[in-house]
């Protein structure tokens, strides 16, 4: 690890220490080091408040004049409550502003760097940028795309299946792995099954941690079908959003409406591309896709994956009728498989967890 | 890690740098101590050569006279090539013996710890237990059993699959993970297929690795339809032993023998039980399943499955018709999958390898 991706490393951890607390903004952490100590940090702690060069320029003083900032994200270029952070640190004498990433939004990026050099600052771009940005996957997508972050998570037996041939699928994973569902159900603005798995297992899809977030609860439900009584209907605890198609049941849409559901009837009904578009215009900035193999192969077919989430119980199942996490078509020759890149594996309790993110040709 | 660890994990480690050089023998590794110092190092070889504990011996002449040998399985008594090493640890003047496990073979278990201790000898049994059990796991399981230690490989995708709908199938893993079958196919005595891959793939199922052994190539078959040009009936590069039922061609079988492959035919082909029996008695004392799902099945379903070794490739499939490494009927209850136990998983090249064991209700 170079000196630079120490300081960086630390801005990076005082930035992710924010995760659920910046919303809409970014993650962003700061450090200034002059001579070679550290002498300010920053980070940007809820929107509306400085940015995390602010609060690392406030803390270091005068000590900021001559030193070096680390950032995490290109300083802004904009005028907000607490002006161009790009200019405070020109103000403040800073020599080196190291960066880890552009900002994303194409509309700015490149603006901030601007204005540090022409001010004769030497700039410093990309220390720790894969890491910088995955930090802030979800806010890079929908700055840019206005469309969801959608994470397919999936818990399954070591030979893909969740669920027997007879449909019991309760539990595959463990207490721990579950808990872990829970935190991504916390970091995700709205959570996506199908209509079947509401009639199932009538789920409550709620964050069950400590003082979780509950996401929006988005169904699939072309006739809505969906029953009344149903827990995602009922229980008021998060709200509920049904897509459906134009052949929608019309009383039930009253009945539906009446319980403060809201109803998007589509014209396209299969096209998931439809429904990941029309969230991101609700301003859903995070979709997490915990549907059956049918509604998972839509979504990954029209390649609206971003992340896969999965959770591996060190289990055998079997059967040739056993449900598969992904079902649908398929593909026919194995080089169409799509890859993930930027894997891992982790031990969750019993279970393993991977990562990765799909990689579309 | 105790300091008896650590005498421990070096008699292992030289233990498991002589792996698959011993058979039939185990793999054994001893360390002399005394006053703190190392005074002797020893491993077993070859079968017919020293055990361990004498080549430490020797090499610690006199000063083996009052120390502590670490041993990695307990001291044999009995009259082999060399003497039961209890009575010679006893003559040595060993004042300690560490062991890390009892002998598994139950007409002997115990017995050299026995010697040792008539002589007034301290014995401490069970530092480091399981990983010298796991690395003689073969031979302690044939040893007692007389019944081939059988692993499960299989090389899949994220979902389970290990084929497209339409059974396309090269390639799911990397050349890195492919490397490591090799390797295994190496380790294993004999390697078992149905006739469906052998007409599907043609493969040579041999260890192409550098002064690799081939294993013998096991060929479910009910009726004699393999393909005479086959590689495995026709490339002489190892033997291939047929499983076959009571209703296979005569005539076939004629034409097989004399190519050399040997037929077993076995009154009730379904059961794989007898397969495994039938290939114990035969001193097959490890068995590599490269079966598809219905083959992996029915040998896990009659128990028979020792370790379990899946190579997972980042990648996802998909398609409800798409073949999983594990077919069959399968169970009713979620409750009833087989778990497995002492589970990892390592990366190898960009696939991930699990191992795992099952447990059997």
């Amino acid at each position: 690890m170079t000196s630079h991706e120490f300081f960086m490393d630390l801005a990076l951890n005082n930035a992710r220490a924010m995760k659920g607390q910046t919303d809409p903004n970014p993650l962003v952490g700061a450090v200034i080091v002059n001579e070679n100590r550290v002498v300010g940090i920053g980070a940007h702690l809820k929107a509306g408040e400085p940015h995390a060069e602010i609060h690392a320029l406030r803390m270091a003083g005068d000590k900021a004049k001559g030193g070096t900032i680390y950032v995490t994200l290109e300083p802004c270029s904009h005028y907000g409550r607490t002006g161009p952070c790009a200019v405070a640190i020109v103000e403040a004498g800073i020599n080196k502003v190291v960066i880890a990433t552009l900002d994303p939004n194409p509309v700015v990026s490149g603006n901030g760097v601007k204005i540090l050099k022409d001010a004769g600052i030497e700039v410093i771009i990309g220390v720790c940028q894969e890491e910088s940005q995955q930090m802030n996957e979800v806010f890079n997508k929908f700055i840019v795309e206005k469309k969801p972050f959608v994470t397919l998570k999936s818990g399954t037996s070591l030979d893909g299946k969740i669920a027997t041939r007879t449909s019991d699928s309760k539990w595959i994973t463990s207490e721990e792995a579950r808990v872990d569902v829970h935190q991504l159900r916390n970091e995700n603005m709205a959570i996506l099954v199908g209509v079947n798995t509401v009639i199932k297992d009538n789920p409550e899809l709620t964050t069950r941690i400590p003082n979780g977030r509950n996401p929006i609860r988005v169904i699939m439900d072309s006739t809505l079908k969906i029953p009344l009584e149903s827990k995602v209907v009922k229980d008021k605890k998060a709200e509920t959003w049904i897509f459906t198609s134009m052949n929608y049941d019309k009383e039930k849409w009253k009945s539906l409406k009446s319980l403060g559901i809201k109803i998007f009837p589509i014209a396209d009904f299969v096209d998931p591309k439809e429904v990941v578009k029309i969230l991101g215009e609700n301003l859903v900035s995070s979709l997490l896709i915990e549907g059956g193999g049918s509604i998972n192969a839509s979504f990954l077919e029209n390649k609206l994956i971003d992340k896969v989430i999965l959770y591996f119980a060190p289990k055998l199942v079997g059967g040739g009728q056993a449900p598969t996490f992904l079902e649908g078509e398929g593909i026919d020759k194995m080089r169409d498989a799509v890859e993930l890149k930027d894997t891992s594996f982790i031990k969750i309790g019993k279970d393993f967890k991977f990562v990765g993110y799909p990689i579309y040709k």
